[in-house]
């Protein structure tokens, strides 16, 4: 809708629309999502414009959907901000008693007599007061919210039958998506991997749009042709790397490939990010090439396939105010990346060839066998109830240190850690040990139960656990707490709890994921070489079973039954070869198909 | 008192009482020290609610002590504190043409004609005057101790019994601790240290706690139960880390040991340092049994103990002014760390298990038998005579390169460097050669005296000698100046000076203060393997001496005669064995006693 | 003229003096150079304080040029450079359309409506407009250089028979000194190479100073006794050193030596600079030593040198829009320090002891017999023009990867790149594919030339180079473009071009220059071992050769006929030794010369 970008008259005719930074500075107008977002100007104008093109263009034939502004996501502390902070938190908590109690500012004396004394938490100012600051995220998310709502809200009157969202991004930190997914009428995602990126990353990405949309199939609005210009190093894209990230995404869940963009700007930020049409101005180049060969393949492809979509019995937790809480800067250890740490567990997960939904802890938790839900820290009391009874009624739950630590108002739960996971896991978390960077532990064998062995390596932090029903499966083997326990698993009701009390190697995930996937029957569709991708999507008896390369040699993939392949139309009996990049989408055929073709064959 | 951290409504009555940083910008209300130290409205508030305090609680029996504000040290650059800086330089100065010679601002035509030209060097001004630099950082130190006086006198009227202090803590460079500590009844202290950080260097500030308060007992006011929050890696303390640590102040001059904190705060920026009573609630747990143990443990300690005091026949100097100059941003080498520096050469008396005071160069150090003063850039020709005295007089004393370099408003000595201690040294310093990260030069023995010899690497800098009377004990092996003087001694009157003219490896630091001390009869009280600390508290005939086991194994010490452990009231004919943290205090047995107990064990 | 420092009283006065920095904050009084370029009073009292100093010091018969200000460069962000930059747009693009269609605003709807919404590129403002920024920095450059004009032209005015100018520093990336220099009546150096420069970087920067005098003598106006005090690490020069260093500047066409400072400044930020009076206030010093000895060996030499100068055949074309453009914060590939590469290009023909001059792009060409280019990004219709009829004319040239890429206002080249340079290069360049740190490829010899075999490593960046006439030299080793072009030759009229489509290994650019001089005759006057440098100065038959020992060992150098060494008087046969640091200005002997003197030796 255009709206990313305000115009320079705008900036000049109502300057407040410009953001203050951390440091209380007024930006001046440049770049693009240089506003506040919550100027009553910027709003103002920005849905006199949506009105506009709307009008203009509602009853257009080519218009298909409504992409609102671009990639939200500007912060500001400028005084409209506090005001309408202020305003925030009165709906939040009614009076300043309840605020204060909720925050804890007791502590230091940091009481508030009057809304006028709280401030957003520039770098000039409070930043001790956790509550204020997880509080002042949620506002910006909110605002944000807005400023999208704001123009949404008029689109969908003008031109109710046509679906509108807005590109998510990044992983933008400061927005929180599970909030803005309802407001979506398609979830549409940005895919910029990095040239080392891990192909599980990318599906971790693919597998939180799909879960954001529960389950819809979501756009793949903007991903890009070669190289962009803006990662620290922008190596162009290998051939066949497109395309193969392409399938990647519709074996998650997308049914579309859009690209950024059309042609280069002749200059300006983007000039140099690559586009269908290059600097060069003609189609004959490698990246057009490889755009209009893959444009021509996913024409030719079956319908059926968009009826289809990943099913999954496993769930990865994940969640905006838990992200926050987890990289707060007052934690105890060194920082945390949250993601890195989400993604660890599920690329044990991607590894296995099982699908994963990536939810909200307020997700309904009931359909799936087995939730994950690493570095909880923050967990409301509601949650914690949710997740016991998940349990008890035969789900199976894993969690690690740091979780259960504070409420949803960052206030430690007390009582003994972890909180309001207490009973579920079966143990009290007395003390935590964060170590020094480069210092590791090791993790031993309980020999409690037989399908659970091997040495590993653990760091970054160790919890001293007392077990309150719980059984090790693993205890630590160095320092004063050597012997304690480190992995535990306990049983409760129909289900079973897992903590990890601190960060294991690599292998103890996925050795650890496997046995409990065993346990639970979560096997792969497919036996295949490290380095290949295996996912379904399916609808009824309909069963789309995509194979993707992302090794960098070819593989040979044994079949457990004559399949075709719908992108070549080509039948495989025992087995199937993929070069380097290359992909698959196999449909098992009808035994009377194959021996036909075996007669054409002769 | 309760003024470190004022309340909002205070800094929204007052705006002026928040500071503006270096960049100029004012502070946003938030966390605490976050306040102008010249603000009159704040040094009025403080001292109202002061009054209030004394008039309550003046006559409470358990009221010990005063505790005034907390680890001070706010530094502003408003215009308030441009004009009482002013009003400062005025009393110092007298008139700007004083001023302009002390300051030498004909360099570069800097000359001010009017006191309102003068301005706190933020990071947007004036960097170039050395002279306003280091009076801003003594006028800053004043107004912080302006801000405690101002309490302290109100409490000194109103409970003229009651000691009155502030906790020292950081080592903060920021206040002159030599210019607070006579307005100190006690001194406090707060102690944090890392897990990583070397038992020497804690001692190290012990010292310097013992020589600020002249040798008085001083008070250990704070130390984690546990792990902190803020530090970059926040490791827990181990088991018996936290109980060595206690008898280690104890062993320096402390007869304290306080905790910082009893309960944790439920958020904000300390709810994970740790306490004695955690989040948990109650006191089933390893901190508080170590500590609860320690507590009954001192509670059976002899009261004859707290009427000793190390006594130390070495002095260390130390200098705020000094560590300003030396860590100047305009110095010819690479980053000096002073303290890093200094600890380096208390390190090797450390290690000698010889007891070193920690000093003023203002100090009388006729007391001494040995004077170190490594670094000694800032030197006013009164300190120069005083120490030039005090070797004529017979002392020992040890300097370093980049000495005697500048005077007290940082003016560099002309006619020959060191300055006012070229004649106590025996040297003229022709040229410095600030040497390249990485680089080197070596250190080889004139051998001129028997007792010196050994090949040394040196660093950072070297120096150009020219001998003036002084001899060379080390020469340089390398470069254009090999064959120089890198070490030289010089006999003046009935003592001896000291130059070491680079940085030495800390072998050589150690064999020189080795040989240094045997010439000087400075010998240790004990022989103990490394690892093992020995100290001692002495008062007329009586002598404890503490041995305490830094290392993480069990160490036996041989005694030269028999003793008793007053912590275990057992008694060691020859030795002693700690395990790993262990520590003990012993008082010898008189003969008799021995055969005493002799006759019980048989 | 004592205008680089503006007096506080100045500052007090005229606030708005005082300049705006990068975050729009202004700057307090302090340091130097610490004005806005545009402020109109500051201009006015610099003047008036010029005319004063010119009336009082015209005749003075010591009077030998007047040295205006003092390292020019500061940048502003204030109202008034605002205005004065909208004024400067105007003069350049005569209306908005213009500016709009020039800096590409239509991208991201940036278009300007009115002059007034145009501000000064601050980190708080626009950064993704390239024309702006690339005029902004012109613009400053501009300002500066007004400064100085207002300055010179009151003395040229005063006192029309004194030479005038500025001296030039750092490299002083604000300023484009090739637009400065026509206003220098002689070209000034502050020559201040680290302890660790490489001489051929000391030489470079002497290079470019006569080429932007355009061959005139050049003055080496300031360089240091021995240390400086300002580099990160500032180790003594060693002695011979400083001789070494000023030969050199005479080698390469300075006929001056002049020295900062002549005794040091007792405080202030220069306090630790090196001088010919040290603090020690007497002239028995080793620095001293050296300074006078030199001194009296200049006095000493021929009067015939100073009618000397180099003479070149081969340019390096350096440019400060270029360079603005290669370092703008969008291109594709991590950081190029453009220097550093140019000078990796120099080092291979300083290495091979061939004059170079580093001339501008707009210099008349056609004298050169070879011209480099490397990454010449910013290329204008017209210099495209003039590099093509240079070379099919005859001459030599070549340039690299990242060239030809935009044009003067930062707009990208269409229909192919590398743009302007396609039909002289005979190439097209499809893809870039900037390279991960770290990561290589492998240049292979195509075989298609004889003299050009051998592998070598490149990184950084490759192009996908499509031939067009162009023939392969080098081939890449890896990756999918194994194979293909990566050094070309393309011959064009009489002349040919060169194109390197990567960053390759010093010994590939030193192979390559070495097969493209011997192929023109570019060879050096001497063969001589590596270390040292020999450079000639000549006029018409006189011609001096000049043996500078730069590395650390005696070295023999063999002479080609017998020559004097017009430092010593000695005559050398067959061959001179010079000792490390050592330095020789030869002049051959006429044969009977030689024989004579062989009598005399008999």
């Amino acid at each position: 809708t255009g709206t990313a970008a305000q115009p320079a008259w705008l900036s000049e005719a109502y300057p407040d629309v410009l953001p203050v930074n951390e440091l209380g500075l007024r930006q001046t107008h440049g770049r693009r999502l240089n506003y506040c977002p919550t100027n009553p100007q910027f709003r103002r104008l920005a849905r006199t414009l949506v009105h506009a093109l709307a009008q203009r263009y509602g009853d257009h034939p080519a218009l298909l959907f409504w992409h609102v502004s671009n990639e939200y996501g500007p912060t500001c502390f400028c005084t409209n901000c506090a005001i309408q902070f202020r305003l925030w938190l009165q709906r939040q908590y009614g009076n300043l008693e309840e605020l204060n109690q909720h925050w804890i500012t007791s502590f230091w004396s940091h009481t508030y007599t009057s809304w006028e004394q709280i401030q957003p938490p520039t770098a000039l100012g409070e930043n001790s007061i956790q509550g204020l600051h997880l509080d002042y995220r949620r506002f910006m998310s909110d605002a944000n919210l807005a400023c999208y709502q704001g123009e949404a809200s008029i689109l969908r009157e003008l031109t109710p039958h046509i679906p509108i969202f807005t590109n998510l991004h990044g992983l933008q930190k400061s927005l929180d998506y599970f909030s803005w997914a309802p407001h979506q009428d398609i979830i549409a995602w940005d895919s910029y991997p990095r040239h080392n990126t891990h192909p599980s990353t990318t599906a971790f990405y693919f597998d939180l749009m799909r879960g954001l949309g529960q389950g819809k199939p979501w756009l793949l609005l903007e991903q890009a042709p070669s190289h962009v210009q803006w990662h620290p190093e922008n190596p162009l894209k290998r051939p066949g790397i497109m395309r193969l990230q392409t399938y990647q995404a519709i074996a998650h869940g997308s049914n579309s490939a859009l690209f950024f963009q059309w042609r280069q700007a002749r200059s300006g930020e983007e000039m140099y990010h690559s586009a269908i049409i290059s600097h060069a101005g003609h189609e004959r180049t490698r990246v057009f090439r490889e755009i209009a060969d893959l444009g021509a393949e996913l024409h030719a492809l079956d319908n059926d396939l968009l009826q289809t979509a990943p099913q999954a019995r496993i769930a990865l937790l994940m969640s905006w105010p838990n992200w926050w809480a987890v990289e707060d800067q007052h934690t105890p250890g060194t920082t945390i990346d949250y993601l890195v740490e989400l993604q660890r567990y599920y690329h044990a997960l991607w590894q296995s060839n099982c699908t994963v939904d990536i939810v909200s802890p307020e997700t309904d938790l009931t359909p799936y066998t087995l939730v994950l839900a690493p570095l909880l820290t923050l967990i409301s009391k509601e949650q914690g109830e949710d997740i016991e009874r998940y349990v008890e009624q035969g789900g199976t739950f894993v969690t690690t240190y740091f979780s259960g630590m504070v409420d949803e108002y960052y206030r430690a739960w007390l009582g003994g850690f972890p909180g309001p996971l207490r009973r579920t896991l079966g143990i009290w978390v007395e003390e935590f040990d964060p170590l020094p960077v480069g210092k590791t532990n090791t993790l031993l064998s309980s020999h409690a139960q037989q399908d659970w062995d091997g040495t590993y390596i653990c760091d970054h932090w160790c919890d001293i656990v007392h077990l309150e029903g719980a059984q090790a499966l693993s205890i630590f083997g160095d320092d004063f707490y050597a012997g304690s326990s480190a992995i535990t698993e306990n049983h409760l009701g129909l289900g079973s709890a897992f903590y990890i009390a601190t960060r294991p190697e690599d292998a103890c995930i996925a050795a650890l994921m496997s046995k409990i996937q065993t346990q639970l029957g979560l096997t792969a569709p497919l036996q295949v070489p490290q380095g290949i991708e295996v996912t379904q999507r399916q609808h009824a008896q309909t069963v789309y079973t995509f194979i993707l390369n992302h090794s960098s040699t070819t593989q040979r993939i044994a079949l457990p039954q004559p399949m075709c392949d719908v992108l070549t139309q080509q039948s495989h009996e025992q087995d199937i070869v993929l070069q380097a990049t290359g992909c698959a989408i196999l449909r098992p055929l009808p035994q009377n198909t194959i021996q036909n073709e075996e007669r054409f064959s002769q």
